[in-house]
């Protein structure tokens, strides 16, 4: 397991808090700086252990780093990776967005061949947010996914890899465009739905709401200023799979509209068969 | 609290092996009979201590209840409340189907004055069904809304609503057409999204699902063949929340396909609101 003298955080809410909590529990990291605009959530960060130091300054906070991680909103990953990495000329960098086809683009554009940037994202996010909902074992068991480009130094890919599996994480590999197009079906326009089916249901329904709207409806509580960037980034793959999705919907509203049971049946069942097959 | 001699129960999976456990755990009831065509159902409801003795036939079961359950799939209610009210001169009888203006209506069609039959729906279902996952607290803290139609004896109505609050719920009290109206948006329009949602989600994309997918998704394990049938019995209520449905979700794509980021973030920002006005 890869040690670092020095991660700078750049970012610590719940995900970059988690980093911090994983990596000092684990004894992963000598140093762990916490990079961040408000005083008052670095104050927080450190005062619960996540990091050992703070800096409101981003190449302040990365000077002498050999690993950085950036775990802002996703508009705003790119530049913070071409800050850090100017300001950090030997660390390798990563990040934890939950797009990444134009994160990896905007930055390569930028560095060309001396890119130490490989793209992350962390298949743990929640309703919830804030370094007060940081968890050590955040990533135990849960799916990291890791976007080389054709460009991405090998090195550079086992270095973030390793990062993320040494936080207890299973790595999988593959493209930005891959990433994009399966977290579009996976996560994006889940999330949509749930708003979606929420934003339709009315105040004096709220009572007749039981277990199945509540699983249903909860990622529609997460941060919507942080999913309108995240379901534009990934504009193209979201409408790709939106469109499936009105397909299905109508669908059954045309079994329903003609009393077709047998079709009826037959979606209900093709959807139980997919979600049997993830188990709880 | 009513006590009660002899309770029938007709249809002993979660629901109905549910509410004899409550019985006899409360002490609310001397002898519960489980009625069902399955025998090693039945032999399971009795060695899992959910009802005191057993029948394969209603007119058997019912004789002498004074009051029946009737917890079979939504489709053969009415006709299971109408054997079982011929062959118990004296029992009030309630069920537990996920829906209630036609029940109602074919109950009241064929008993007329005499009927002792009001609707009930415990919102307590779950994606599990059998007896082997009933639970003796499944309803407390639940609500249970019970449906009389203006021609209910106002006796028979608060008996049912004490029976349901004997097991520990909340009971609300709607007309049929009130309860098939909002439960069409609470319950039966996110059933029919999450078996979309799973549906368009392709096998290859599965190990990318997370903790939102499988929260949004968990109710489209359901039974098919229940859930056909509950949607076929709402269709008129489920179509028209259907309809705003389907506008809502045009407008994320207008949205999308626009690049307005100031629509996105008010479409998602509603469906916060009414998510977060629920809590957990």
């Amino acid at each position: 397991m890869q040690r670092w003298n020095h991660v700078a955080i750049v970012g610590v809410g719940l995900i970059g808090g988690s980093i911090g909590l994983a990596l000092r529990e684990r004894g992963l990291a000598t140093q762990v700086i916490g990079i961040g605009r408000r005083p008052e959530r670095l104050r927080k960060a450190k005062s619960l252990g996540a990091v050992t130091a703070t800096s409101q300054a981003i190449n302040e906070g990365v000077a002498g780093a050999d690993l950085v991680v950036v775990c802002t909103p996703v508009a705003e990953i790119a530049g913070h990776v071409l800050e850090a990495a100017a300001a950090a000329q030997r660390a390798i960098l990563t990040d934890a967005g939950s797009t990444k086809e134009s994160i990896v683009k905007a930055v390569e554009a930028k560095l060309g061949k001396g890119n130490r940037f490989v793209g992350g994202h962390p298949l743990a996010g929640s309703e919830k947010s804030g370094v007060e909902n940081a968890r050590a074992d955040l990533f135990e068991g849960r799916v990291v996914v890791v976007t080389p480009s054709r460009k991405t130094d090998s090195d550079c890919l086992s270095t973030v890899a390793d990062f993320w599996s040494g936080l207890g994480a299973s790595v999988l590999v593959m493209s930005p465009a891959e990433h994009d197009k399966a977290l579009a079906t996976t996560s994006h326009l889940p999330h949509l739905t749930a708003a979606a089916v929420a934003r339709v249901t009315g105040q004096d329904e709220l009572p007749l709401t039981a277990g199945g709207w509540r699983d249903l409806t909860r990622i529609a509580a997460g941060d919507s200023e942080l999913w309108t960037q995240i379901l534009l980034e990934n504009r193209g793959h979201v409408l790709k799979s939106l469109g499936q999705f009105e397909k299905t919907v109508a669908a059954f509203r045309v079994a329903l509209e003609r009393g077709d049971r047998r079709k009826l049946l037959q979606l209900l069942t093709e959807g139980k068969q997919v979600r049997d097959a993830v188990g709880n």
